[in-house]
């Protein structure tokens, strides 16, 4: 057997900042109002997906984090999806029918919690295309996978448009400005610590559409102003603004969650906190210096310019840190919060409440790895088993 | 000086299953949407009040659990009030620009956060109104000192109508049944251990007016029908119809909490495992068992039927109990939860979650005592000073 055609990309992680919660087409993954995100630099955080077709395969074939998969509908969905729109093309790189080898692995745990199906899918698909030969926007054929996943299909600044064709085929993302854009802006990832069994995101959203009234209102009256406002927000580098409706996005997302019947509860005490204390920065210095938003999950996502980096994560480190390592990913010298600081917040310090912060910043979209990328071999088979 | 004439009367606490979040006027103490309430027994939980007026007192004194009260706007407005319909009467009984002196005690802990200002106002507007002579409704008085006070002057179950009047002479409640109306049902007040810093209720829904979006929607589109429904649900005795209004109703106003900026936060983890334990108890049990709300703390109070009491209390006890004095009030023999229970529960146990559980029932409203339950000496002195 000669050696096999092989693909690796990475593909970042989002953070939305006007938040996706709801479908309105639970096979097509069509959501119920626009959303807003922001593509996380891929040096800190990223997926890394490898994959291989031949005619040798007996069944397609997915790891994941060294793990066999057992094949899930949304994992056969969108991969017929992206067959199907090889099989249009007058001559695919590789033939369709044949089955498939994927090899994935994310550099970040995968069970905190942090958007990595979104990132998975978003360079399943990446490899998938570039392995076929399709091209243009890959954003539909992602969101098949994973809604949050068609935003991460794009670098820098992303709308992804609900639609409103039945199909699907106009609900796709957009990129609004790359990273570069808003070149101070920096983001901490905090990861909570929390081993709570939680509702997943698409059992909490399919709830909440069936069970929140206020959900409906909220798609309908509140988002598509509340979109515009980010646009423009973002486009004019409008930090006061972003991080306003990026607070209030976020906190009413959770509000649905409550308003849910029975209620998904995603933030813990420490979420609580974090939220609190960023309240009390930005009273106490007279300006937004930093804002949070937080996913189907207790991690805190913080926006800040870069100059405030240093005092943010001290004061993160004092109230929520412990041990070793809690401050991660990109460099800085960390200060620790004056003896005034410390006495004039008034936030429950919870040694632990977070297990670490990545620091990080906004970055591009999906990238071809050369050959020294591979996880697989040349025969197709996972490197980590050989 | 010869003896003065005094009035003591007690008033009940009262638990709402329709949310009052929101006054659409201030001074007046006007609502946004309509309530409704349970008015609990004052044989477990009451406020206490002793009042007497004299010529000789040079200015209005008022003594809330022992402690001297600095005049407030609210305590003034509400004395005022009073006073204006006393001297609208052909002869009040005692004369109105007289001086008064008040002495009152609540036999649960003010700090608790257990309505104690709503059965203290109507307490004291009981008490005052029945010095002067003043008869007829007592909630329009009541709920100048605190708006939910006015639905602790009726007993049984209780609708606070909102009104139209801009005088808010129509913001009054009216009794929908005495408590026998529903003599099965049983309430569980479960204080929580918590000594976090609360958003006072008036604070917090004067913000959520200000920022919250979806309040306005809740009172206008959502709570009319869900007062009707619950009107029905309590004529019917349908109790599963009363639990799922009254979590979801407590669900949707903690969401206008969180949509709130910023956000206000009265529920802890024990609170959100009290609910989650209910919801589980009523899968499980195939039938709605019991129901929980929550007012603007992390307090559960659950209605159930007596049937069911002992073993409710019996899992609550062995989830979030620790010590002695666990459960107080009416008296059952708590049934421990089998093994399987215990296994089969997904709630974290939290042993001291809740403080203690107060078992209790609906009640009857304001009651005058007879001389031996005065709280001051014939000369109008507070008698825990003798």
């Amino acid at each position: 057997m000669s050696d096999l055609s092989l693909v690796t990309c990475t593909a970042p992680v989002n953070i939305a900042v006007i938040k996706y919660w709801g479908k309105r087409d639970e096979k097509l993954i069509l959501p119920i109002n626009d959303s807003i995100s922001v593509t996380l630099s891929s040096d800190q955080m990223h997926a890394k997906t490898t994959v291989t077709a031949s005619t040798n395969f007996k069944e397609d074939r997915i790891w994941l984090n060294k793990e066999l998969q057992a094949s899930s509908s949304r994992l056969s969905s969108c991969l017929e999806e992206v067959r199907s729109k090889a099989r249009q093309l007058e001559s695919p790189a590789v033939n369709p029918d044949w089955k498939v080898t994927i090899c994935s692995e994310n550099n970040f745990p995968t069970a905190a919690g942090l958007a990595s199906s979104a990132a998975g899918y978003a360079c399943l698909v990446s490899a998938l295309c570039k392995l076929y030969g399709i091209q243009g926007d890959l954003s539909t054929l992602a969101r098949r996978g994973s809604g949050s996943a068609c935003r991460s299909v794009y670098g820098g600044f992303v709308h992804w448009k609900m639609g409103s064709r039945e199909d699907g085929e106009d609900s796709r993302a957009i990129q609004l400005h790359p990273a570069s854009h808003w070149p101070d802006l920096r983001v901490l990832i905090c990861v909570a610590s929390d081993s709570r069994k939680k509702t997943s995101s698409s059992v909490g959203m399919k709830n909440s559409v069936e069970t929140s009234p206020l959900l409906k209102y909220r798609a309908e009256l509140i988002v598509p102003d509340r979109t515009k406002q980010m646009i423009q927000a973002i486009s004019q580098q409008d930090f006061d603004k972003f991080a306003e409706i990026t607070i209030r996005d976020s906190n009413q997302f959770h509000a649905v969650c409550q308003d849910t019947y029975p209620p998904c509860v995603y933030l813990n005490p420490a979420s609580h906190q974090v939220s609190s204390l960023i309240h009390q920065l930005n009273n106490y210095s007279g300006r937004f210096v930093a804002t949070y938003t937080f996913d189907a999950g207790p991690n805190a996502c913080i926006f800040l310019m870069q100059k405030d980096v240093c005092k943010v994560v001290g004061l993160l480190q004092h109230f929520f840190g412990e041990g070793e390592e809690f401050v991660r990913g990109e460099k800085y010298n960390v200060v620790e919060p004056t003896e005034k600081d410390k006495s004039d917040y008034s936030v429950d310090r919870i040694p632990g409440g977070l297990k670490y912060i990545i620091c990080t910043r906004a970055g591009e979209g999906p990238a071809t790895l050369p050959a020294s990328g591979h996880l697989l071999s040349p025969k197709g088979e996972p490197l980590f088993m050989q």
